[in-house]
């Protein structure tokens, strides 16, 4: 793999695992649905029902500055595994954000789903600045 | 769901994505395979080929001594969506720790791959103190 393809299974994607910390400094995990645009990763709190409005992934964010999210496709065939990760500056964006209006049409092209019910926000952005990426085989 | 059910989804799972903290504080995220012994959750280093032995998941339990570990499906019909995840103390165990050969047996009987290969170690121990669910609709 290399970075193009990386870049390729990453947006292919239909979901992926955000990774945030706490302020206290422990690991949070939660899937995701998202986009890419250029360098840039967005994911929107939607309308799938949630225990809070609050999001432990928001105030992570906020606190932080930081997270990472994860593609990878699991299959029982070992040798074909394979995984890309993204990395870098992450930030809540304000709802009058210029950014928002256009993480939310392209959220709303990839995910047929959000045509009915568009995300409401808070969108959080991720600057993907460091990337890795695994296979088991080499091609 | 309830607990007795998120811990047969999460015995269940093929997969599980693994967060840590590296000792700057910024995320790390990465897909494993994984068992569960009574409250320990158990995940191995093994022979799928690394980039380097010198994992930072290791580095990352040896010095903040915390994971989590999430058990998710994603499908197209979000209205069955849901996720489990489970926090706490985590630790990479001894070689000679008594609780290698158990976890190493286990993760074997779990997964056919592993008897032609098993695992060699290290092992990374996760004492599942929290656990979080959630799913799109109630049953």
């Amino acid at each position: 793999m290399d970075k193009d393809e990386a870049r390729r299974r990453l947006r292919a994607a239909r979901v992926g695992r955000f990774a945030t910390v706490t302020p206290t400094g422990t690991p949070h995990l939660v899937p995701v649905v998202f986009t890419v645009v250029e360098d840039t990763l967005y994911t929107a709190v939607d309308g799938k029902p949630k225990t809070t409005t609050a999001l432990q992934r928001l105030a992570n964010v906020e606190a932080t500055g930081h997270a990472s999210l994860l593609v990878d496709e699991y299959t029982e065939d070992w040798s074909t595994l394979w995984w890309v990760r993204v990395d870098g500056d992450a930030q809540v964006l304000a709802l009058d954000d210029d950014k928002v209006q256009g993480a939310i049409q392209a959220l709303t092209r990839k995910y047929p789903q959000y045509v009915s019910q568009p995300p409401t926000g808070p969108v959080i952005s991720l600057h993907m600045t460091r990337w890795k990426w695994w296979e088991a085989a080499s091609p």
